[in-house]
């Protein structure tokens, strides 16, 4: 479907998808999560094909990845004549706008002041503390050192067995600036923050560009910052490395998304990419 | 030199020194502490016998003692004569007078509201936490759990190495009030309350009493104080065990001292016992 004449479109998608690691699975997620996540939002198999197809991303892949995204009650799916049609899951419509908050803010809300607090557990088994750090993890806590996890907000009632400090951070030491943001991630907000600056040129130009070569864009950036995000804790950015590129890529990828404005899904599902 | 016709006060020594495991060293530093801390006090070999003999002290014990402590560069001494006289040097006044705040203010000035700091060091080997947690302890910090020491006031500019939470603890769980306030030390405070409340009827009706019985009474009043009290960090009771009765003993122990007001030395050097 691509031409051969290389347009702005076909170079900027290139540099975008530098990373050729990425799951197909987790790829859909990011498409379902910012093109239909709105309850009653519907992605037909051809359309996910028309998406994905310009990313590198095979046929068999696709089917091999809804399948499993089925199987973990992420998504569901419903024959309408000859096309497949696709939607979130109640859990996956939860799990997606719970993520896109962080995902979408156009400021780093996570620089607000407020009052924290650390949790200190008793120095107890490494076993024991490793199981402990899940579910302090999942409860939001950042496990700081062993038996220690720090949170934004007041101390939780449920927890007698922590000696329990509220205040604030007043420094980060560099070990812990990398535990946080260890150097695979430093590198890949830089890698991401590389693509970004090749790009954006083009894509706030505001070229000639369709509705569907706007999705790809869209969901190929919002893919490669997601995963970045996601990969380390919610923090201000006294927490991260010196050379760490988080805020700086937030801005960018909120420039290119403000070019490349979300396309209603049924324009998508009219139209053939260049349509 | 005790009468066999036992006195209120032959009682209330009885009652008072309790415990007999005491180094008698560490009773000299309470004398020469609670009497002779102003610089130019002079305590002689005879006075220091007529305080100690009543206690069940034998002169060759304080003979050893006096030896240790010159030794220590605690005390001086100087003959004069047939006596020796002796005299906290520049570094035991410096000493003393450092924990005597703590010993005799009438209330618990570690109540008082403030800002606190927890510094939070990167997990290392045990045994080089063991020399940083003997280093932080000499700066005032109380070890809380490995690689975390909590004080006062603002946080130290030459610590970069640890994560700095600025704030007040809002709990403390069991087992560090358990560590910070061991049983040997809650039952250290429930004996000496036992003892000041069997004691205290007597020594507060203020009947009548020499100036060396009450230096006597003041100095193993203080001294089981002292021993108690400086063996466990000063902090607000929300870090002691429940039964921890170290306020009650303060109060119990300033109002002995209250009625004992302490005499002055060249008045004791005149006077014998009863005389």
């Amino acid at each position: 479907m691509r031409d051969s004449s290389e347009t702005w479109f076909d170079k900027s998608l290139d540099i975008l998808t530098y990373n050729r690691n990425q799951m197909v699975w987790s790829i859909l997620v990011t498409i379902f999560g910012d093109l239909a996540r709105r309850p009653g939002d519907r992605i037909s198999g051809s359309l996910l094909s028309r998406l994905t197809e310009p990313m590198g991303i095979k046929p068999e892949a696709v089917r091999v990845a809804l399948h499993r995204l089925r199987n973990d009650g992420w998504i569901t799916s419903e024959r309408q004549g000859r096309t497949s049609r696709y939607s979130l899951t109640a859990h996956g419509l939860t799990e997606s706008d719970a993520a896109s908050p962080r995902i979408y803010a156009e400021t780093h809300h996570a620089e607000e002041a407020g009052p924290w607090h650390l949790l200190l557990g008793e120095p107890g088994p490494a076993a024991q503390r490793s199981e402990a750090e899940r579910v302090w993890r999942g409860r939001g806590y950042v496990p700081v050192a062993p038996g220690a996890y720090l949170a934004r907000g007041a101390a939780p009632s449920d927890a007698p067995d922590f000696l329990v400090i509220e205040g604030l951070p007043q420094q980060v030491p560099d070990w812990l600036r990398d535990k946080i943001g260890p150097p695979d991630l430093t590198a890949a907000y830089q890698a991401l923050e590389t693509a970004l600056d090749a790009a954006l040129p083009q894509i706030t130009k505001a070229a000639q560009i369709s509705p569907l070569e706007t999705a790809i864009l869209r969901v190929v950036i919002v893919h490669n910052w997601r995963r970045a995000l996601l990969a380390h804790p919610d923090l201000p950015a006294m927490f991260f490395p010196a050379h760490w590129r988080g805020a700086a890529c937030r801005d960018k990828v909120m420039t290119a998304l403000a070019a490349l404005p979300r396309p209603a899904l049924d324009r998508l599902e009219e139209t053939q990419r260049n349509g």
